[in-house]
């Protein structure tokens, strides 16, 4: 079982959300990851995957996906040719330092990873922080020493391959 | 026609972004930005939707949604009673400084921007930025005075209620 992140161009239908993953809910194909957004072309839009499985069935997603209609180009991301960020916003309640365990306070903490405070109330404080999913998953378990998160969004993984060497379209 | 920004906490079931994105292709709603992404509590996913209509079509599609199995949770979030972004990462080539028409350098229209250039080979350059959809379109158009843009991703946009008052879920 391993993770493969999938860069798929799609041209830019009301349906093409539903074929996408319709075709993974249909074979039972994992999807750890999804996020979707327009390119500077309004007719096509990109798709970024996560998907796991063992080898045969990594191949037979890919197979599968670049046989839709919809889909124009399929390419798949490998760790060290890609750059991969995710973007989350996190809401929490705010701790008396006096009851604190963890060594750094929430300012801090947000700090080291390079994340920034973009909402207060006297009960709250809402974060935003980008980097790849393992910085995101690491900053939120130090988070959880000390702090009750009250509310999570996080976008799903976007990536580029590095370098412009494959580029086949926008 | 009025947009509207809607975030939906659903069963992180292997059929539930198909039932989601079904609903909205069979019924012809708009989906104009679709993100998800786990929350700290793995049985949930949280899923960002921007969908676009006339009142009675939106009015319509929170309550369908809402009637779905696997949603837990649905949310209209009004702008100013929101925080909204977006991630895009953008590859553009590399161009001579005498040809170029904008008074900023790459590197200052990135700094403007509260971009960051994450990658770069003799060609290209991937720059990362993060915002509301207005500012990340700004960006684009910006760099398109001087720059070809070669590749591009975004992971459409997630959001969270401002204060802690509403919170129903992680």
């Amino acid at each position: 079982m391993r993770k493969q992140v999938l860069s798929i161009l799609v041209e830019n239908t009301s349906g093409v959300l539903s074929h996408v993953s319709g075709l993974f809910s249909r074979r039972g194909y994992n999807i750890d990851s999804f996020s979707a957004g327009v390119t500077t072309d309004p007719r096509y839009t990109r798709m970024t995957i996560v998907t796991s499985g063992d080898e045969q069935i990594l191949e037979q997603i890919e197979k599968q996906v670049a046989k839709l209609e919809d889909v124009v180009d399929i390419k798949i991301l490998e760790p060290e040719a890609s750059v991969r960020r995710e973007l989350m916003l996190v809401k929490v309640k705010k701790a008396l330092p006096a009851e604190q365990k963890s060594p750094y306070s929430l300012a801090e903490l947000t700090n080291n990873f390079h994340g920034k405070s973009v909402d207060e109330t006297p009960d709250s404080v809402l974060i935003e922080v980008t980097g790849n999913t393992d910085k995101l998953d690491s900053f939120l378990e130090n988070l959880q020493i000390d702090y009750e998160i009250l509310e999570l969004a996080r976008t799903g993984l976007t990536a580029l391959s590095r370098g412009a060497d494959d580029v086949v379209f926008l």
